[in-house]
């Protein structure tokens, strides 16, 4: 097979640093050469343009430059060709660094400290100790299964939810519709890894939230949202934060982002934001995993990290 | 042996439930009868009051409640019996919590985040992986060791420093006087989990602070204290985020405690303060500790975690 010439389609993403290290390998363009251009055979994405990819007749691969890929499934001609999702070490790194610290944060009063701080309170809060917490982590991927290990090594108890029953040492998992409501009544921290597609859109609601377990002393649940912002209602959060169904939160993801200045997510005492920084593909680490993947496709190698089409993700 | 009776001596926890619970299997008094009252074959204690040990004279083992002993050695009249300090999976587990909680929470800029947040600012800073951060521990010791075990999963460097050459699997170790500039120069965030001796006293200074690595786009070091408040400076400590020698401190330990209203670091906006409270001892966990060294002593057994006089810890 023939080196294949890359269409690079990012919306949100500075093009410049991925153009420059694709183009190190393969011809790069950033526009087809109108909509049946025969030259592209690859096409890497952030958001493209609805109906971008539909009638590129040699098209071979989509690669996703994220590890979600509800972005691609968002184009309504998006072509039946094989999407690529991104796993990498960085990436899963990145993304563990930022759920232990907010597990931790909240685990460790962090808000209650700094409030006492502010006020030049010296005084030491009962600290239950890490196994008295059970941390639940709703979908159990990739980067789902890397927090559970450091947070297991730093003496949490961690349950997982999977769309497929899955056996991970040391973890207590939940599968599926029948999993959720046992998974939810044994997690004291929730955080949220699942991908977003149409069994989960809107999952993180009230109802849902009201299932998470609510013990004495500990004044509340914990959400941590990672995942993607449709899979939660703001709304709903708040008013869980306002009736004491969750004591704090910590949102990378929103409905809609930017998170709008009207959202009382900003400025809500319990809620920590940070924009959608959890785990930011960086191309310095990305681009090679993606050319080593065209260059073994055009060996004939099978693709990795397939996305399957029917689950959406 | 016989069953030897205890003295509880304790200066600022609550001597309630540690009473309680070394009262399940041994005869327990607060007080002494009288400065040589022959009964006393072990004191439990935090802060006890000078000289109130010295006449003892059937002592047989003090026991530490706390890992650090400076409080013990603080008593001009110590008799010459052996110091036992506490070493428990509990209390190391609380201070791992607390090490990587502070490491990430630095790494991962919570304070640029807050602050945005409070501004209602969408803006996403550059993240650099662990990879390229070195987090320097000073004191390689149980505490130590095992924050340094989970820094090392979350893919940071890490360098140890100790009094003694000691090789741990992936960090970088250093000892000495000789090994201390080299350990700092190579440091970028310092953890400071040594104990207070005569040696250590004083000895985060501004001098020392001025050593460590400051690189571009870092923005100065980091300076994390849970070990004892007069190993620093505290005045140095804000002399060296003045100039930008620290970008940013998380202090659970200062030279006063607890730290008076007047001290600078309370309202600074760069420093994280906790009321000593990184790793609390709790009888729960502790007492049970105490009691089999007890049983084991009187079996003839050789004490463990036993303090080095000359050393002073
Ligand atoms: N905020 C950020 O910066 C950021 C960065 C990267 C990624 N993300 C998000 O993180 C998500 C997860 O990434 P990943 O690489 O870990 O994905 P992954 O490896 O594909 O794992 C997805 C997990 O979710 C589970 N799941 C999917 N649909 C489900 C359903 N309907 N019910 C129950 N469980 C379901 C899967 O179950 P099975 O195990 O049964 O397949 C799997 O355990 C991405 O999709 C993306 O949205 C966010
Ligand atoms: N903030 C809190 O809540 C809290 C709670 C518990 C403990 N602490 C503090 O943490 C300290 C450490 O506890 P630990 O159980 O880890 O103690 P440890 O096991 O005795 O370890 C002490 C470490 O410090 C090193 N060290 C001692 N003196 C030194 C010197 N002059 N120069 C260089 N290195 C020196 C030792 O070197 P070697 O390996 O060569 O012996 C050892 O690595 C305690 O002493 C206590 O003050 C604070």
């Amino acid at each position: 097979m023939d080196k294949g010439r890359v269409l690079l389609a990012l919306t949100g993403f500075h093009p410049q640093r991925w153009h420059e290290l694709l183009s190190t390998e393969r011809e790069v363009v950033l526009e087809p050469d109108g909509p049946t251009d025969p030259s592209i055979a690859y096409a890497v994405v952030w958001k493209h343009r609805p109906n971008l990819l539909t009638s590129l007749p040699n098209l071979r691969v989509i690669f996703s430059i994220g590890a979600g890929v509800d972005h691609v499934f968002a184009d309504p001609g998006l072509p039946d060709v094989p999407i690529v999702k991104i796993v990498a070490d960085n990436l899963t790194q990145h993304m563990t660094e930022y759920v232990v610290w907010r597990v931790l944060d909240h685990h460790r009063q962090a808000m209650l400290y700094r409030s006492q701080q502010a006020k030049k309170i010296w005084h030491e809060a009962p600290q239950r100790p890490a196994g008295d917490i059970s941390v639940g982590i709703m979908g159990m991927g990739t980067l789902g299964r890397a927090a559970a290990s450091i947070l297991k090594s730093l003496g949490f108890c961690v349950n997982g939810w999977s769309r497929r029953e899955q056996a991970v040492e040391g973890v207590s998992t939940f599968a599926g519709e029948a999993g959720l409501i046992p998974f939810l009544n044994a997690t004291d921290i929730l955080v949220v890894l699942l991908p977003l597609t149409p069994a989960t859109r809107g999952i993180v609601d009230y109802g849902l939230l009201r299932q998470l377990r609510r013990r004495n002393g500990l004044g509340g649940a914990v959400l941590i949202n990672a995942g993607r912002g449709r899979l939660q209602k703001d709304a709903d959060i708040v008013r869980a934060l306002e009736d004491g169904t969750l004591k704090e939160a910590s949102l990378d993801v929103f409905e809609v982002e930017p998170l709008p200045k009207t959202s009382p997510l900003w400025a809500h005492p319990k809620v920590f934001v940070t924009p959608h920084a959890a785990a930011t593909s960086d191309p310095n680490h990305l681009v090679p995993i993606i050319l080593r993947q065209m260059d073994a496709f055009e060996r004939g190698e099978p693709l990795r990290d397939l996305v399957d089409r029917e689950a959406g993700y």
